[in-house]
């Protein structure tokens, strides 16, 4: 981001360092008022596409977390950052970074510690803040959960949630309930994350506190997938792993079904919600000429995903991730069914009862009580397990199990061996999951980035956001041409009327008109309103457009439909 | 809040104890999908209400907060519980709740530890968990907030925010320049607060993580109030000190002109607060005839508030703090201005440039020197002090000042004393501020107390919530009379279209249509829309109402506006 759109973010109310009168602490951000504006109408509009249109649940799950959830979902051993720190300043840097801020390696983060330090090593490593060599200081891992106590003495562990993914599983229990049982559903939650970084930098790019919208997506894999004609238009920029192993920087633009026609998406939900995102992006100003979805390369790939792809924007010369669509298979629901006092799996039902053979054992136990003694029990468990597994064993005389290292035969006569038809009328599954999850914060900067322009008006430079008219902060200011004879009466009871019906309007009526187009177009807002002696005599006011900076004139009473429409995209300035 | 009421919020997904799954925290609640919608509505109308019709901002800050914020606020030092731990089971409990849950003693909370271990003596009060004595044990306070480390290593202390408005108070200085230091202006925020509660109780009531939705207005306490005519008709349920001290239960109903004209309420901006914050819980579905604004008690009034009325609502015989309305003076800004590296005053330009006399001195510095050393400069500060204080004191032939305890004469001639006449534009000022603090939790889980109700229809006993359609999860349930002859697909493109109308839409077509209404009037859902043969030949669907189950034919063109006006309150089902 330039230093431009930094400072008028600060100056105007985007984002800024929180707490600067205190010095302020890295990686913490405070929204002004038209940040905070900008942010709810971006997390509004993927509500409406993740949530309302998609028929899925939304839930609000506290930050705070016991810490059984994360010895569960793997976070309290795995998520880390390589740490190494300056025998003399003291400064703790990432180690991957200095690796890979001063030598050829890529993707330092996923080289193990050892190697890491073996690196710094052979390239003479210093510390960036000092200059003092690193050579022998150890990298260790340091987790990134911010961690507190729950209640009073000891009291318990708790963490700050990394993602909000994990109410979403931890409670599928209940959801399940809620969703009747039925797969495939989604449930949903825009809410804060937390990562203790080391070196938080970048602005809202990489902080340590921050919002995301995350969407899991639970899908029995033998049904169906979804429609695939509702996104057949989307033409995704995909750069698929062979791509980015040959170097290339040339995209594939594939539709979801070319995409899976072609083997380059694998996973059918997966190319559905990378259609999905895009078009949401677009919708919230992310600019398509700096946009693409780049395949994890298999290094990179956590290791329950299946397949992985983020969406990046590019913005100042660097691609940031700002979302990632992940196959996540049954990992994060199986573990929690492993450690958790619930079930869950979900019964899926068969269209139709089926008729299955099973083989069960039914062993002698006045013979293996007496041949095996103590471990009688557990020859006939395993009996039973081979009977399940394979049949064919039991085809002759005897059969052969182990228990812990020893085998034992059994004549086959005394298993009780039997092939018997059962109905069955369903299965106990545990759904895969598959994840678009978001960062809203990033979305929002590279919104700005993108519809930040500097252009010349009347002879003059103007400083402009080009933001989407259903994000922007506000999305019309209406202005007296003076606060006398009326006018400005007139103006604020126009604003009122505007505000009544839904829209986001800002008054002003001090400095020359120029000048406060010039303030509105600063925070993005795509209309203004003015209020002359002509519209005391005619009812109708001028209304002005942000980007072409045209004017036309619109009669009062049809004011709030117009700009509704506009707002909405039902209408655009041209055809008024 | 009843059995019945809570299974209801489990098992429909209003709300329920979070990470059930892992044995659960106390004190950590999820909202599942109804819950969330619910509580997402009761934020929009507080935003419609106190941030975009009172033209305030709003801002959104981090909760994780560094140290010198809460030292400059005070709640390092003062935010604490009393801990009384058992010394068999070791538990710990609240000492002023074990107090007063065995004692005639209210309000234990203002009594000092010592003298609560007295009482625990006297009264030989018992754990209420094992009933083994607490007498000895020591009474001592316990800080609320939830403290972590932020960075690597040792890291700097940070905590989770109480409350929100920390966050207004310490970007003060650049929100004063947003609101182009025009006072009054107010800022507001919706978010996370935590308190590490020692015994979180009542479900939603008393948690250790929870939503505030808070309004810093600042004043100019000289300045003009509020329009109070814009809320002259509000009647207020209050209860003064007066009648609290004589155990009265007769609340006066005062109008804000009312309550100011009598002294009952002391401020303009908290008497226009008060009527504002009545019209928004009756807007969400607080039930005016179990609310009250109860002031606060002078032993409970914190040290800098000037006044405080709290919004109670009563759920099952208690009652529940909704909302406080205090006068916090300027104690909060003066902190931040001592303590903080930034500016936290206002300058407020007159009306018209004010001529004042300004007594100054320009000391003798080749008089003091020799005669008073090092000390000759803090003499000349106590001079300058002491001119702009007391002008009287130069009327003689000596002055006499103190420094460090130490007394310096000066001859007058000496002290270059003046008084002379200046021409000021304005003044600095550290804005006052009024403060309405809700807690979202409480507004949700009384709104849905006070809905909830059991009746009967068709001879069968139902239970409904008779939520406001303003904020109820859904506004409209559309049924297929049964899905078969078209009628499905004509349901689900009606769905669609009220979705597209920007309505909150359930669509089910499983079981009996009684059944259906069953579960939509357990949640709430104020319409439900019958799609039957009828409307397939006529065009015209059965729209029904919750509250009456009345029923009434509606064109299927007109459904769109017909719902929005019921759900906006511009209309009435018995007006169709």
């Amino acid at each position: 981001m330039s230093e431009e759109l930094s400072e008028l973010a600060r100056r105007r109310g985007f984002f800024f360092q929180a707490n600067e009168a205190y010095g302020g602490v890295a990686g913490f951000y405070t929204y002004g008022p038209e940040g905070a504006a900008l942010k709810r109408n971006v997390e509004d509009a993927w509500r409406d596409r993740f949530v309302t249109r998609e028929g899925n649940m939304e839930i609000d799950s506290p930050t705070v977390t016991p810490e059984p959830v994360f010895r569960a979902s793997g976070h309290l051993d795995d998520f880390d950052d390589m740490l190494v720190e300056c025998p003399d300043c003291g400064e703790s840097h990432r180690a991957d970074h200095v690796v890979e801020d001063n030598t050829d390696v890529e993707d330092a983060e996923s080289v193990p510690t050892d190697e890491v330090e073996a690196l710094i090593a052979e390239h003479d490593l210093v510390c960036p803040e000092c200059g003092v060599s690193l050579v022998g200081q150890p990298v260790e891992g340091f987790n990134l959960m911010f961690e507190t106590t729950i209640g009073p003495g000891d009291g318990d562990p708790g963490y700050l949630r990394p993602e909000t993914a994990q109410g979403m599983f931890t409670e599928f229990p209940r959801l399940k309930e809620y969703a009747r049982n039925q797969l495939p559903f989604g449930v949903a939650q825009i809410g804060a994350g937390y990562r203790n970084e080391i070196s938080p930098r970048n602005a809202l790019l990489r902080t340590r506190e921050f919002t995301m919208a995350e969407l899991e997506f639970f899908v029995d894999p033998e049904d169906d997938g979804p429609n695939l004609d509702r996104v057949a238009d989307v033409e995704l920029p995909l750069y698929p792993v062979e791509a980015q192993q040959a170097d290339g920087e040339e995209y594939l633009r594939l539709t979801p079904q070319e995409a899976l026609a072609e083997g380059v998406v694998a996973g059918e939900w997966v190319a559905y919600f990378l259609a999905r995102s895009k078009q949401w992006f677009e919708r919230v100003g992310v600019d398509m000429d700096r946009f693409r979805f780049r395949q994890h390369l298999p290094g990179e790939l956590a290791h329950y995903a299946s397949d992985c792809w983020d969406a990046e924007g590019e913005v100042g010369g660097d691609w940031v991730e700002l979302e990632g669509v992940a196959s996540r298979t049954n990992y994060d629901l199986t573990k929690h069914d492993e450690h958790a006092d619930d079930s869950f799996t979900v019964f899926q039902a068969y269209d139709e009862p089926k008729t299955v053979e099973r083989a069960t054992v039914d062993p002698e136990m006045s013979y293996l009580g007496p041949e095996f003694g103590g471990d009688a029990g557990e020859v006939a468990d395993a009996l039973a397990d081979l009977a399940a597994r394979d049949r064919s064993a039991f085809d002759g005389e005897e059969v052969t199990v182990e228990v812990d290292g020893t085998e034992y035969t059994v004549p086959t006569e005394q298993t009780g061996f039997e092939v018997a038809e059962e109905t069955e009328s369903g299965r106990h599954i545990v759904p895969h999951v598959v994840e678009p999850a978001f960062g809203v914060g990033r979305a929002v900067y590279t919104a700005l980035a993108h519809s930040y322009e500097t252009d010349e008006v009347d002879g003059e430079s103007r400083d402009v956001l080009r933001l989407p008219a259903e994000v922007a902060p506000t999305t019309v200011g209406v202005f007296p041409l003076m606060d006398k004879d009326g006018l400005g009466e007139r103006a604020r009871e126009l604003a009122a009327d505007l505000r009544e019906a839904g829209l986001s309007v800002t008054y002003d009526d001090s400095g020359n008109i120029g000048r406060r187009y010039r303030r509105q177009d600063e925070v993005g807002t795509p209309y203004c309103v003015t209020v002359d002696y002509e519209a005391l005599e005619e009812g109708a006011v001028t209304v002005r457009d942000r980007d072409t900076t045209e004017q036309t004139r619109v009669p009062v009473e049809d004011l709030p439909t117009v700009l509704t429409r506009l707002r909405d995209g039902d209408a655009s300035f041209e055809e008024l």
